[in-house]
């Protein structure tokens, strides 16, 4: 709530800025950073925006498609010259609305800028800091990939104890723990990635075998190598080829998950989807999801993975950028493949 | 069972035989008309074979896919020389099995021919002939596309009161029951085929609306002036680019139960489709399915349906084409939209 106070605290804020719509892949001279010298920290008496210091930034596949005006119509676009807008983990220095106070830790929405006001609760979430984890995981693990990996296997995926699963985009922010996840159910594994690290690190792991897509000449081949016998579950994340190809290996009642498909994001017309009528054949269920259709089960999800980290026995790979300078390069990065695992853009430590 | 007469009866047996695998759309010339002159009527003693003379065919687009080597690895293709096999209406004329008797009228894989052996019961059901309908209607509305409209609309496309319905080949065998189901349901419903005879008939059987696709330049034009507010549930028959068009419009949490392709299957390549990622914008389920999956209810199915055909609620339109010999060209038909409604071959009326 705001203190009443008299004085106006005002701080210049950085801010990263989208530019304007964009075709083909992002490059970071498609964000600017500029300064407005004149943020205000305290809410104005009977507003109930919220005045947060953002600590950690998201980058995420689905943010490419809000730079074009054609986001499906569900989301809204970014809006050419104002702050790039994204899931992010932050403290509050003021706030108008009663459910939020000074000092709280909160995850949500937020701008790519050192301070923002939240005009919205709605999908903002009060961080109860398990201290003896990363504040980042929040972010990740934690957070809505978590929440994500969780509710696209556990629910999407009606998964059974033996059952083949692929998934691609492994080693990502969710891609890793679905394949973590399928382990602790008793499924049998494999991870598609971008380099031969991220094989290797598939591998520890837990996941049984993982190919680098790019090294692979004929999909099929690896796709039939990993898979003798057929796929069970396939959690998407990239789409294009490699949805075609996996849908020849589906077996009879397969499920496959659309979490995304970041290999189509950057393209002006998506590519073609050839082998649908595996779905006929073999009965199969293709299922697009949104983790925020599961808000409501986000505390539910954090009693069953908290303890899964305290025990070792699921773990989480992050890749932090320091510096909000260091934002746009991160965020193009993860159409290129640069990151390994989660990646996160620290703005401020507290 | 076989009766133990020493001698056996030998007749005739005019056959339709598939010549060899085709590509593109099928012609009448792939199929040739010939006759066995040895045909036993008896069972061998000792065997289990059931010999049955075969009443009505029936030509569904499916058996297509059997005429090439690579059907999807699950249905078996046809054997060059041999001939087409599939669904019929047939009365035993002899019967090594315990549950099948001289007399009884069964439905079932069967072949293009006058009398056939069958070697396995499964999928065979014992007909009880409702008489105050016709018999013709146990291989359309009371039979497998009446199962499969009942399971795919009911089971498949989870409908409820109030929702937009879209129904491809709406006048085809299974189209023409989803979309009056559906209105039975309470919902939206429009169809589209491929001529204006069919598109009138779409709206006696009570669609809301229904458009001929032929006539339409703009596929999406059409599905937004039929459904301004989208479509929850897609009833596909068709694929391909209407399949690509349908995603478009789409309602969040929207279902596509995937019967079939018949666009697609003279294709040496399938087309393409492209907006897939509308997938998870809406969070649409994308569902194929199999009538034989569906066999355990077809009891429950028959109690279901027969009331509102007795009371002229639900209405079933046939193709009916007379002789074994014109087989080809109805089967043919199938592919250019000749036939309008469930496409029948009588062989004998008894």
């Amino acid at each position: 709530m705001a203190d009443g106070s008299d004085k106006e605290a005002v701080v210049r804020n950085k801010q990263v800025i989208f530019k304007d719509y964009i075709s083909g892949f992002p490059k970071e001279s498609d964000m600017a950073i500029t300064c407005d010298e004149n943020m205000k920290l305290k809410v104005p008496a009977g507003s109930k925006d919220i005045v947060v210091k953002n600590l950690y930034l998201s980058c995420d596949p689905y943010m490419r498609l809000l730079m074009k005006t054609n986001s499906g119509s569900v989301w809204n676009p970014y809006t050419p010259g104002s702050t790039i807008i994204g899931v992010g983990i932050a403290k509050v220095v003021d706030s108008g609305h009663p459910d939020f106070r000074q000092g709280d830790l909160v995850l949500g929405k937020t701008g790519w800028e050192e301070y923002s006001v939240l005009k919205s609760t709605q999908g903002l979430f009060k961080i109860q800091h398990a201290t003896d984890v990363p504040l980042s995981y929040y972010m990740g693990i934690l957070g809505m990939p978590g929440l994500t990996a969780y509710a696209g296997f556990y629910d999407v995926c009606s998964p059974k104890k033996g059952e083949f699963v692929f998934v691609s985009a492994a080693s990502g922010a969710v891609g890793q723990l679905v394949g973590q996840f399928a382990k602790l159910m008793g499924c049998f594994v494999v991870g598609s990635a971008g380099t031969q690290e991220k094989v290797e690190l598939l591998k520890k792991l837990g996941f049984d075998d993982a190919f680098n897509y790019k090294e692979e000449p004929d999909l099929n081949a690896a796709l039939k190598r990993c898979f003798p016998e057929g796929i069970d579950i396939y959690f998407e994340n990239v789409g294009g080829k490699m949805l075609d190809a996996v849908l020849l290996h589906m077996r009879v009642h397969g499920r496959i998950a659309v979490c995304g498909m970041i290999s189509q994001y950057n393209l002006a017309q998506p590519e073609g989807v050839h082998n649908l009528m595996t779905i006929v054949y073999k009965r199969v269920r293709i299922q697009g999801f949104f983790v925020a259709d599961y808000h409501p089960r986000y505390s539910e999800f954090l009693d069953f993975i908290l303890p899964y980290i305290r025990e070792g026995k699921v773990k989480y790979v992050e890749d932090i950028v320091e510096g909000l300078e260091n934002g746009p390069a991160a965020l193009v990065g993860l159409f290129s493949g640069r990151n390994v695992g989660k990646q996160i853009v620290v703005v401020a430590k507290e």
